[in-house]
């Protein structure tokens, strides 16, 4: 495998049900640790015009970002596009895309944007990007083993292993909120009982607070509001599990939390922090490593460039 | 790296509270696909003579395997062995063995080993090894994403990617068993509550049945005895929660169980793999892939001796 120092550009696109936010990276070769943001955009998606009128979108948005390319700077080589929800790796098809309005369950996704635009395109999981882009660049570059969570709308998240991250056998791996916290618990959007995600999501944590936001959850429990207090505690206990189970099947070396729970600060995550330790009793207190997301809004947009820089090493 | 074809023997050791298994594999080269069990045996480990009598006693059974190499034949190189605990990867110090009769917290294993035979020593955790065993020549050879797991007295396990055990940041990977499968459930040894083992280890399901043994449990649940049959279903339940989640954070190819619950046959299986089925919703159903262990009762000391092979090769 030849190792030239050429730069290359890579295009990231982050899908979300009500924007869209692109980067533009550019990576030293296959090293993608080496990836920089050069320059991004958010943009609406237009969900609501369903799935042709969104891939219609990706693309007009991919063909702005790829004019946009000075002529002395190398070429964007490749797209890389994170999607909120499940496909088939095999076929770039959407399966499961349960916050984007109409029928998505069989809709071609990469093969159309990537004829379109004559360059290679990689899906990737939103959340599976968010983890890429935090064990490559973020808050977690340089550790082997790394588990990732996004605690909002919806707790998705990704395991990195020596920098790759792990699809398992049917792109499910990453999916820590589906993880059963309480056996008889509140059903669940997937239709199992007690995930995580039917516990602790934003939607639950305020509404078990009485608030209209993650925000004013925070500032009640800070001011002493027992309510908010108690469903922070018990949002933290589900997520706690979450995450003891990750450290009991695959020990990372730490732990990034993204999402607007996440980015609530110390109110939430020591609570979740305690949690874990009463749990995860077989791994060491200084073991125990769990800390916010540092690329912001953009990870998953640049997770899903870093996907397609990694992609076009493997293509080699 | 060369690659030359010259066969190896390593001796693999599997230290149990009873016995001492052993094995004796031929590897070609660095190939552990091709290990092959030529020769073992089955010997007391008497625990009571405490840390230092059972070190002696693995150092003479070690001795006997390696005199009884035929002259004509590779002489065994190296010695892995399986540990029912955990300990330090870096000092090979035991940490927690729990069901070994003294106090060996701080016991170093692997240094009077090594120097009593004068040949390198891995030491692996004892399901640990049965998942290498298992997912390189047994029941799960040639999947990427492998989770074992052992049912019977206490409840352990292993991950595999890609042919190597994974250990985690501080050899917890693979505590399959410490997963939290009820946030406030029975105490279970390792000081966390609800833990997976806490709710469906062999004498948990055997008390909650009200039998002896779980092939007594089996044959009164095959009879129809309703207390045996909602023991199983409970315990079912509980493995069912722990490899549901894995199959959310791991996703695995195949999951493999052994251990006394596991053999005992599809009485309890098709429970924990219908469990499975209702908790791990993402995942297609002709994905679970559920099955019992092949190696029998000697995987433990394959495991520790392909690890010990790894190892040779790790080291050139």
């Amino acid at each position: 495998m030849p190792h030239s120092p050429a730069p290359r550009r890579v295009l990231g696109l982050d899908l979300g049900g009500t924007n869209i936010k692109t980067t533009v990276l550019e990576v030293a070769d296959s090293d993608v640790t080496s990836a920089r943001h050069l320059d991004g955009t958010t943009v609406a998606t237009y969900a609501t015009r369903g799935p042709g009128g969104v891939i219609d979108r990706l693309v007009e948005v991919a063909q702005e970002a790829i004019a946009a390319t000075p002529a002395a700077a190398p070429p964007i080589a490749a797209v890389g596009l994170g999607i909120p929800g499940l496909f088939d790796h095999g076929s770039g098809v959407a399966q499961l895309l349960p916050n984007l309005p109409g029928d998505w369950d069989g809709q071609p996704i990469r093969g159309p944007i990537a004829a379109a635009l004559g360059l290679p395109v990689t899906l990737i999981n939103d959340a599976r990007a968010f983890a890429l882009a935090e064990g490559t660049l973020g808050a977690a570059r340089g550790c082997p083993t790394v588990v990732c969570l996004t605690l909002g709308t919806g707790i998705g998240g990704g395991v990195l292993i020596d920098g790759e991250v792990r699809l398992g056998a049917f792109g499910t791996a990453g999916e820590l909120g589906h993880q059963t916290a309480d056996p008889d618990g509140a059903r669940c959007g997937c239709g199992n009982r007690g995930c995580v995600e039917a516990l602790a999501q934003a939607s639950v944590l305020c509404a078990q607070a009485g608030r209209g936001s993650v925000e004013e959850v925070v500032a009640a429990a800070d001011a002493g509001d027992e309510r908010a207090l108690a469903a922070i505690a018990r949002a933290a206990d589900a997520i706690g599990i979450a995450i003891a189970n990750a450290y009991h099947v695959l020990g990372p070396d730490r732990v990034v939390l993204g999402g607007g729970i996440a980015t609530a600060g110390d109110t939430i995550l020591e609570p979740i922090r305690e949690a874990v330790r009463r749990r995860a009793t077989l791994v060491p207190r200084r073991g125990i490593d769990i800390v916010p997301a540092e690329l912001g809004a953009r990870a998953g947009a640049i997770g899903a460039g870093i996907a397609a820089a990694q992609a076009l090493v493997r293509a080699r």
